[in-house]
């Protein structure tokens, strides 16, 4: 998930799979299936445009537009070949895989690191596809001997929360220091977004669907209007001296520069290198997709009329999320692939929960992502109109993870405690480790050291995790009874009896 | 209040006012009115010690010791002075007033303004004291003539979860990298503080109240034991260079300095100096605190058996808060004053309510304040073990404004939009004005600009302000309903209905 576009299941009229006009193994006709995938393609579109643009700068491709567009492409196109796989043989739902933002934090850790901050692009990206493929082969493991089941015993919203808010709040520096490149049109972006997601929901379906993409259209084209009119000049010499572009200057050049077609290959970037350190911190981020996605497949089966799904469909999920993270990391995306849950969302308003529709969804990125001036015109956009974009989403995500302290006792101070200290902690060590990294021997133990403290939502995650697993506290009062998907749990107990 | 030492109102046996030993009105014999009078004060020591050791660095003190020393004394003293005034002839509660957290945000954006970064000491004091009369004269004006009633009408626990959640949040510059100056020490203190609060709680009388104190005493007892052992080595001369002292140095110098008696007076620090910029800055700062106290009026009558506090009551209360506040600016303690919750809970645990008892910790607190020893001793404590007490108490305000979200529907899209995008705001926001505040003429007006934009509760509050009241939702999802104290509520439409 990255909780961005839509709404979550509230307004949701196809709840329980009800009332749906296309049910998870019904086939609509070939137009009405490609014209609905291409809508799930538009829905997952923020989040994934967003995170390769989030990367550009740590990765180092600031200055390397071209290389940008092609990692954009990527991006789609494994995304694609993920979904396919998922919806096809791995747990068959109608669910959309594509980047996460939950590994995020790791990767600008492994992209501090010692001796990797210091090379260029090519080798960052080798380092965080090394972590991303050692963690999806960890997944694969996890998904495969259905050790989920054990680790979410321990899991209760308590850790869930702040980590998953940490994800989100983690990202601030690059939120309004982006927008605020040129306050005028990030602040029509985030006003947009306001008016279009918020309070003319409901006037037409439009805006229901689609509106970070139509505030997004929208501010590029002012954006493109100035730069017409002259307000945003482009890069000027003055005097012999180089002026920058205005940052809301829309240049089309990138794009002109791209080709047509391209086809991403594996190791593109160059072979992956390996390191425990790196490995470890991605493994956090891991941790939190793996938990956010098992809530997506219950969220999908109910809202695609499948049945509830078993131990058996959650491992299997599971498992081929590690198949697209290997996936990803081998054909260097500089990230790994998860479950969408603005498209869950998709289903519940479109009442569609086809998963033919999906598929076509798939084809569409898969192919988009082989057009490599596709991946170039989203390096185009303005960076102020990304940064009102990130503004929204980056918001949302944080308040994704604080809903799910619904289900936890918000009057006992043992709570209290481990959720404010988890939550402080998590903003306030990697403000200590980003300034002063440990340096000892063995230097793969400080890099491990590093990687965890320069990652917020890992320092979260573990404070949460050992607090709440070991401060005596009931399950009624830690939010475990209310919040572990009932099925699974009544599958596990069944086992259990039957084991017994 | 400003959340920390024991728990809200959970545990409280007497709650609602059954139970009690001693009720509001009841005078306990002398000896037992001093203890439990002294109790009071060590509850509320250690926010109030906080709040000045914080501001050391932005007030320009972190040099000195004996100015520090006496700003601890003042703000004891002006704590004492204004829970007299609010027990005997404000709002007649047994609530201690004291220096409260939610100036901090505002009070570093004034030291951080164009021509007062640049003073020192004395100069940068004087601003912040003209902020805060000119905001005591707003507190003032708003309880005479119950406007607060108005003001809360417009906000929820949408607008207080986020502002009260980030003035804990946004001083995460202060808890890791404070208690990381050596992290065995700091690491110590949190540890011992977890163990004390949370695990051991129940074990002991003194663990349930004094956690953090005793926590504090053995952290400072274990510097003081790797002093003597030479382990922590203070300032030293090594070949000719001056090596600075050990972080965890625990030296008595600073007290042996200080005089033994030193009574606070007036203008101590010069004139104060009002700015416009600063006063709506600090604004931001007094919304907050009214706000909170309101709550903690209703918990401490219920706790305390008092009647249900009237509109009247509440009038006074916030009228005698900004004559607390108002003294502080005179005295100039850097901060202001008001209701801590904290003693609420005391008031919870010990069962005695009476009003007598908070009065003798006042004067406790005014007489301690009177003795310069005794302020110049806190200024020995050294910085990890104050890192490590931040880190507790920073996460438990945040966690304190987050637990205003069981009010809210966490379903409702409308409000995890909101609260998530305030939040987020209000952290980057900051980000972006400390490196890049604006420039423009008026001068004034630009102050005002980067005085709010770099006071995240400031933003995070107008943002969640004005969106909830702006974008439509019911008063059920909102959690308006739930959430204003029936009390107020009740006789606020008697009132109106009076009118009619």
């Amino acid at each position: 998930m990255s909780g961005t576009e839509s709404a979550p299941t509230e307004s949701a009229p196809a709840e329980d799979g009800h009332d749906l006009i296309y049910g998870i193994d019904d086939k609509p006709p070939i137009g009405e299936t490609v014209v609905l995938g291409f809508q799930h393609y538009l829905t997952m579109f923020g989040s994934t445009v967003a995170i390769p643009l989030i990367l550009s700068e740590p990765l180092g491709l600031s200055d390397k537009p071209t290389e940008l567009g092609y990692l954009i492409a990527t991006m789609f196109f494994v995304s694609g070949i993920a979904t396919l796989l998922q919806s096809s043989i791995g747990n068959r739902l109608p669910i959309i895989q594509g980047g996460t933002f939950s590994f995020l934090a790791p990767t600008f850790a492994i992209c501090a690191m010692a001796g990797v901050a210091e090379a260029g692009f090519e080798v960052r990206m080798q380092h965080v596809q090394g972590a991303i493929i050692l963690g999806a082969l960890t997944e694969i493991f996890i998904g495969a001997t259905g050790l989920i089941g054990l680790l979410l015993r321990f899991v209760g919203p308590i850790t869930i929360a702040p980590t998953i808010a940490l994800i989100g709040l983690a990202l601030f520096k690059f939120g309004a220091p982006v927008a605020g490149l040129y306050w005028p049109i990030g602040g029509l972006t985030i006003g947009l977004i306001i008016l279009f997601s918020q309070v003319m929901r409901k006037t037409h379906r439009a805006f229901e669907l689609y509106p970070i993409l139509m505030a997004i259209l929208f501010a590029w084209g002012a954006c493109a209007l100035g730069t017409y009119m002259g307000w945003f000049p482009g890069e000027t010499l003055v005097e012999g001296e180089k002026i920058a572009a205005h940052p809301a200057h829309a240049s089309l050049a990138n794009l002109h520069n791209a080709p047509w077609f391209r086809i991403p290959t594996p190791f593109q970037w160059g072979w992956p290198q390996f390191g425990f350190a790196a490995f470890i911190g991605m493994f956090a981020g891991y941790l939190a997709s793996m938990v956010e996605s098992i809530g997506d497949y219950y969220a999908c089966a109910r809202m695609s009329g499948a049945p509830v799904p078993t131990k058996k469909v959650v491992n299997k999920g599971i498992l081929f999320e590690g198949i697209g993270c290997l996936i990803a990391g081998i054909f260097g995306t500089g990230n790994g692939t998860t479950s969408y849950s603005e498209n869950i969302g998709a289903i519940g308003l479109t009442r569609v929960g086809a998963r033919r529709v999906v598929q076509a969804g798939a084809i569409i990125m898969i192919v988009l992502g082989m057009v490599s001036k596709f991946g170039a015109l989203f390096t185009t956009i303005p960076s102020p109109v990304v940064g009102g974009m990130y503004c929204a989403m980056f918001g949302m995500i944080a308040s994704v993870g604080l809903s799910n302290l619904q289900f936890v006792n918000l009057n006992s101070s043992r709570n209290l405690f481990i959720i404010g200290f988890a939550f402080f902690m998590g903003l306030s060590v990697p403000e200590y480790f980003i300034a002063n990294p440990v340096d000892f021997e063995p230097a793969w133990a400080a890099n491990i050291v590093n990687t965890l403290g320069q990652t917020g939502m890992a320092v979260g995650a573990f404070i949460a995790l050992f607090l709440d697993n070991v401060i005596p506290g009931t399950d009624e009062e830690r939010g475990i009874a209310a919040f572990q998907p009932k099925e699974l749990k009544e599958s596990d107990e069944g086992e259990l009896a039957q084991k017994a």
